[in-house]
């Protein structure tokens, strides 16, 4: 019987999904990291900077400053707090410019990734369509154009396999043309817990690296590639069948340990040995039995249709608050389609 | 600790599935079925008649007349596999009708329930869409209509969220009205395994019952109640989180079982006394642990949106061929869409 | 040469652009007819009352009741003007109600008429899922409804072409189950001038009759038929070129008579004898002549997508607002998608 | 009374309407093109080059070569006929590509110009959508691609109002970067006559220029602006108001000189003065009347959703044909969605 498994990675785009996951192989807090948690109606925001090489590599997550917002009833639908998740993205993003160190006024560039086609993958796209874009206006008058908004462009680049060029491609085409100040990324993510799927969205300053997001990108956006900042936004809309069963796993044992009472050896009896696996080995078993059977599908809530337009939205009017003064609760409404 | 779980049942609206979990609990064949299995091109043809009313509440599924066609490769869309799908759809369902007593030419009243805007819901509502109507013509001119047709008519009735009238209600007004022979349901199931979730269709001639499908229904299609033999069509388009969790620890366990020969003790071992439980008992637990974090979700493979509409495709082609005649193989593109 | 022309009929589907043909072709008000005129906010309303049978013949509308609200700004996609157009289709069509006889909290089924996959006439099924339905509510624990709301259910039955049922058929088995106490109907219409395509609101207590809307239907929906009064809502959607052309001979007929202050000749020299005609002459000669080369098109703006949601919403949240107590003007955006 | 008018010109984006009006405003055949015209199975091509620049000027369009491929019969939504169009289309692009000179395997980007959700402006996204690309496949394994392949790549750059970036800016910055021999820029056009919108498709080698096509360009994609050769395929799917009745006054005066012998003054005396004017004056007449009341509509025929997803995949198909060996007309379906 083979338990030596290889140290497969936990499949998580989230900031805040790899610390937890550090924390527990690890046993206790990771030096090197900065985190502030902040909890109100029902919005939960962490600020997370990782300033530190080691704890860098430890979490398995680029240096950076990440915000995750964590709202468990985004799934219910419900407008009134899809405005109030809106508002709050916008202050945690005006913020975040200014702690990153963004002009006031910069040209930005919306870039939508992913794939019109493919539900769970819209988001990027749907964004761009809702975003209010105001660069063509600056480019023919710009004497004409009202105090409280600044240069705004959008793009969605499509994917490798409809169009045959890496979205980073595209993306730095235009850049050298259009000669943004900043880049605002927005992608849909592969969370690892089941959860945080429609419920989250992550604020980072790292771009966009390979691997991460839905579809595969052999190239990143990063400020390295394109020669500005870049912002990502991401929100996880789907999840790997083996890391749900991973993620449950780790629910039944937190759930046997609490009954227990972590009463000795009550638990592992119950698991068995399952439980002395590190989560990453345990998801290695869960993989290596479910490929031959060629079934780690990524799954996607029933009601994703609904939830990505609601999320769209929600990210759309948000950068529409923070990116232009002129925009405010009363009109953003009206900015959106 | 508790253990002491109540009955979960697992959920699948598959007979092949409760057959096999039937089999696994009673330790071996279930007396009073009678099933013929067919294999070719990738193509599963299982075709099962429960004729006994023990096998029935063994199996947990109505006396009836069951066909499931299993096509693995359903996921890769491949149109000519399609097309062979298509075809060996049409002629089961052509035995089928003859099998159960439909009369050659009786009019038929295809139904496709579920919901056009949740992707996953919507296969009755595409069939519909893509299926050949002739009604009309033989209402208007009967004499005129070519031979080679019969009588078909085809509507999505909605879902009750939508309309506030259940599904059942709105076929019986139509079916008091237009007489048919026949009616064919087309809806989407929740399957227990996630492999059979986009590659399987069953057909069966015992019409919708509550509870099954995607949507809730509170009352069903069936012959008792619409006065005409009720043929239902599935296709699992979805899975529920606990199942899946379910599903691969069932596979874990025939793995390591595998693996270790079913030495003594071997794979308790490693999976603890989760592998003493029935399968009802640890979907049980799994759910007890998930519902709590109220995320016992549905999910859908990240590809549903094309999936759905070759599938919809796939049947509404199979039924032309199946209806009509003078529908063939060379001529069927021409009457979807 | 032939000017013996056939009395074709001028196409349309609005009340008021009847009765300015008849009252042009009879050379001033006709008879019978009681009309309000109102006008506030860029938003006209015309109440018509046919009472009389004559009138009732030279109009060529039947006997009723015909409001219309139309607002030539509803093309420019003002959010702020559709909820007013909203507050104000409410506030008629409540008076409406009580005008007509209906009953304080009658039972409601809404009906939207059309084909999903055709977008100008889409707009029944449109308003159908965005309309707030309660029947599902009342039905299973009436006692447990909010006050504040009615009885409210909406089908939509599809067209024949898809169905091979005639939605007048549908509908009945509907109405024959759920016995509600009012039908409202909602289609795409036909207009006479392209200004009142996609600008104007109908609502007639006539129901629908063949021939009407966008789909050709063979039977109605009427009270005669159906057993219950019934309320249809329309908006002109598409023209045909040939009305197209005739109402712009029109405006330059009476472009030219301002600009020659009618003196004798003038406009005639100009554009010949077609000002002789009258318009069903004239529209005769326009349909002869391009009839022939097959394309006397039915059109509809470039922007129709954009445009038949914006109504659908409109006369949703309107319908909304009238039929129940508990939705008002600051949570009507709730309700609707 | 003013009838003195500016010069309004005709809009049409069609060489071979251009042309004929050409013709009719100087009475003959214009000298300096070459043309030539073959009809079969109901498809019409016409091969115009426009080699000499008094003739460029006469016909208002530039200097290049330029085929119609017009098909009456398109409207009728026949699969047969499509497919024969595809063919006819891909072997008049082959041929196209060898008289202009483009090497054999030339790298080809293709550009979707237009408006995802503007169904009339949605062909070259639509395109886009289902051409086959191989570009990545090349980059990524450049010996592991099977001969009979060229290399592919394909965008929708999106329109001004949604990404505030200037289509041809967008390209720009991908030819940059990805060096294609050639791009093929496919366009939703206006007619001018009303039978020509969903019937015909061109191809000339002069790229996009501003002011063509749906949507308002202010840069063009020419040889000029991208450094290599820019063909473009252009559909027309819509007509000004203006257009349509002027063009049925042209029909209603052929018409009427055809009746009548074309017997001195009859025509006149009937249409009037209207008969005297040029097309273009005329035109400009019927603007001046109809632009007050603000509706020179742009309108497109009603069943626009189903006719712009078969030409897409007529033309669609017709490159996949034209620019790979490895396609052809038995696997041609399986390579668009």
């Amino acid at each position: 019987m083979n338990l030596d498994l290889r140290n497969y990675s936990v499949r998580t785009d989230l900031a805040v999904e790899s610390k937890e996951l550090a924390e527990t192989a690890y046993g206790g807090p990771v030096p090197g990291l900065n985190e502030q948690v902040e909890e109100q109606d029902g919005i939960k925001i962490t600020r997370l900077d990782i300033t530190d090489e080691a704890a860098s590599r430890r979490i398995g997550k680029m240096l950076g400053h990440y915000i995750t917002i964590e709202v468990p009833g985004l799934r219910s639908q419900d407008s009134d707090l899809q405005e109030k998740v809106s508002a709050a993205f916008a202050k945690e993003f005006g913020a975040f410019l200014s702690k990153i160190g963004i002009a006031e006024g910069a040209k930005v560039l919306i870039v939508g990734l992913g794939n019109w086609n493919v539900t769970p993958d819209a988001l990027g796209p749907l964004v761009v369509e809702n975003v209010l874009v105001t660069r063509h206006f600056f480019e023919l008058a710009p004497d004409q154009v009202s105090p409280g908004y600044r240069e705004v462009s959008a793009v969605a680049p499509g994917v490798l396999g409809v169009t045959g060029i890496e979205s980073s491609e595209v993306v730095q085409g235009i850049v050298d043309r259009t000669k943004p100040d900043l880049i605002i990324a927005i992608d849909a993510l592969a969370a690892r817990s089941l959860e945080r799927v429609n419920t989250t969205v992550q604020i980072a300053d790292i771009g966009i690296h390979p691997g991460s997001g839905i579809g595969n990108k052999r190239r990143g956006l990063t400020q390295e590639i394109l020669g500005v900042p870049c912002i990502a936004i991401g929100v996880p809309t789907v999840c790997y069948a083996s890391t749900i069963v991973n993620n449950v796993f780790d629910l039944m044992k937190r759930h046997f340990d609490e009954e227990t009472g972590q009463e000795q050896g009550q638990t592992k009896q119950i698991l068995g040995l399952m439980t002395e696996l590190s989560e990453n080995e345990r998801l290695g078993l869960v993989k290596e039995v479910l490929q031959p059977l060629g079934h780690d599908l990524i799954v996607t809530p029933k009601e994703i249709d609904e939830f990505i337009e609601d999320i769209a939205n929600v990210i759309a009017s948000g950068l529409n608050l923070a990116l232009h003064e002129a925009v405010n609760p009363d009109n953003v409404a009206t900015y959106t389609h």
